[in-house]
């Protein structure tokens, strides 16, 4: 209670992490409403169950990509949060922001699940991936420029994590290059993503 | 286990800020659910696509204000909650009245996002933020008045809260009156609650 | 780690507690769906759309009865939970099954909104709050005869609690009388579970 | 903070609990939606929804069904990690997967709902369940071998567990088996999973 009378500027981190959790435990549910159950014209038999089914196989792997970006991102931030000692405003908005591009995501996906044969689907599901990962870039650069960076995190430790950040808009501008290539496959290069901390680590020689 | 025995009105804060935490990140994250994804007749080409989601560009809008203010309240609460001791069932009923305005938010951002050219749906959105602003300033004025605020938190933190939250009032008040002469742009006025608790703190001088 | 070889069927309560929150919140939230964004058939003008809305008024009205009995029953819920020492596998049944029919009030809600001039839909939403609040009072009742209560509980308190529940059950059956002489305001009934707590209280003198 | 330098690719496990426990209170709630309120063509009478009332009854068996498995794997997924250490990367990818299924549960609890009469769906159900008893069983395995589990758990404690996940696997074979037979009932078989961790331990005299 030692703040009870603080005008400050700085918060603790904890609630944000809170409200992290939580729209990302939501918007990673709201992926299967992309997966809508067909409503198959009579006369229903197992081969038109089957033919529908078939028919959802695009919005399943969209629902797969995005559940996969999902997690690498929820984890990368946790990692972020545990490094960082305190919040300004500016860092809290920075996160408000990456947390409305969390939320699109179940949009995005779905678009690219019903319309993946048209790169539009794949340019806004890759602007929603680039919003995402230009402001976890953000959050780290602004944390370490504004020492909000826990002071025991050493030199090294910032500059991997900044290469990390880094690595993530770099696989989302190849993913854009790609959608004007092979807009159907895109989003084959996300699968980087996921090993991407142990490639930076390995560059780097940590 | 002190209170194993206690029949008093009085509760501890805590168990209430979970259910506010978690119906926060729900109702955030629900606001993605007005942007349906379009169904466009076919022939199905790149054109009609972007057209298609030129279309749902209002329902954004709509969401992305609505997410704002959304983590406007989210903060301002969780920062009055911190200095809240204990609740008694009068301050427990003001919150969940408050809460279930924060629940008819993806409802009332649809209805502006579907119908923003037409007054009625921005006067429904204003009315359901005229409740949130409205409890938020019941609740600290209640418990200001009914002493469950900490005793450590001075008169002038008291005070400049209490401005803030008024302050609410009249942003919500503003944008009414707008409704009628700029319908579509009278949410722009919301954009004063971001930086309101620095104005508020400036103004009063601390 | 004292128990990481225990083969007991006791455990603790606090994970329990943790998923009835977040139930709670979905659940609560999720209401907002039963208000579905009228889709008005063009010309589309402030009248039709103020008709639109008043048509989805007995939406509403469901949505808040619903809302606020769901926060009654959490905070009831949260109180009893306090007190309970461990669970063993049938008290976890209980609550499970007891989660069931909460994430059925959704559904039992829209129904009455869309079809509250008929006894039908309003004999589903009494029958799934006779499931909430028999299970509840079923709740307390075995955690009291398996000694599940932390030993600091009063007696008096158990009695009060058992009391309390036995009301809600009263209450729902009170309810379900009317909805056969005046199902539209068979609801208002349920406004008794506010105060209910303070009543008990009261007839028992404590 | 000891960890801060720490590049080592183990993580503590508490930050995947919350996501897991957010990601089942939202798929468990989810399972509502599948319980569509019938649109009634008018006339609407008492008759009328009641037979729509009953039409939907298949999908609240599959909700039920459902909702009871969820918990089932809730629980054993929270005890499993009580003992389990610290993760590595493979042990937290098998948990994203397994959470992948996890989501999928609602829609493939619509499916057996609205098509509860061909095999297909069944057999759709009965896949989702085998990916989740899959994992459940790879991520203790995997997390003996490499020993991720507390030192203090015992031998025979760590071979019961490896036995009731097994045994999970086990009946939803049997569950696939019946979908050929019996289509409409072979979701009874998953009511042993119930007692199921009671009989192995029984079996193996503990």
């Amino acid at each position: 209670m030692s703040e009870n009378d603080d005008f400050s500027l700085l918060m603790d981190t904890k609630r944000l992490e809170t409200l992290v959790d939580g729209i990302f435990a939501i918007a990673m549910t709201l992926l299967v409403l992309g997966l809508a159950v067909p409503q198959i014209a009579p006369p229903v038999t197992e081969a038109t169950l089957q033919a529908a089914i078939l028919g959802i196989v695009p919005n399943l792997i969209s629902m797969v990509v995005s559940f996969v970006l999902l997690a690498v991102f929820w984890k990368i931030h946790h990692k972020i949060f545990k490094r960082i000692k305190y919040m300004n405003g500016t860092l809290l908005w920075i996160n408000v922001i990456w947390l409305l591009f969390i939320v699109l995501v179940p949009f995005s996906a779905s678009l690219t699940g019903d319309y993946g044969n048209l790169y539009t689907s794949h340019l806004i599901f890759n602007l929603n991936m680039l919003g995402i990962s230009t402001l976890l870039f953000l959050n780290w650069h602004y944390a370490n420029k504004t020492n909000l960076i826990h002071e025991k995190v050493g030199k090294k430790y910032i500059d991997v994590t900044w290469r990390v950040n880094a690595g993530y808009i770099i696989v989302v501008l190849a993913a854009m290059v790609l959608t004007f290539i092979i807009p159907q496959f895109s989003s084959i290069v996300y699968l980087i993503t996921i090993p991407m901390e142990y490639i930076v680590k390995s560059i780097s020689g940590v």
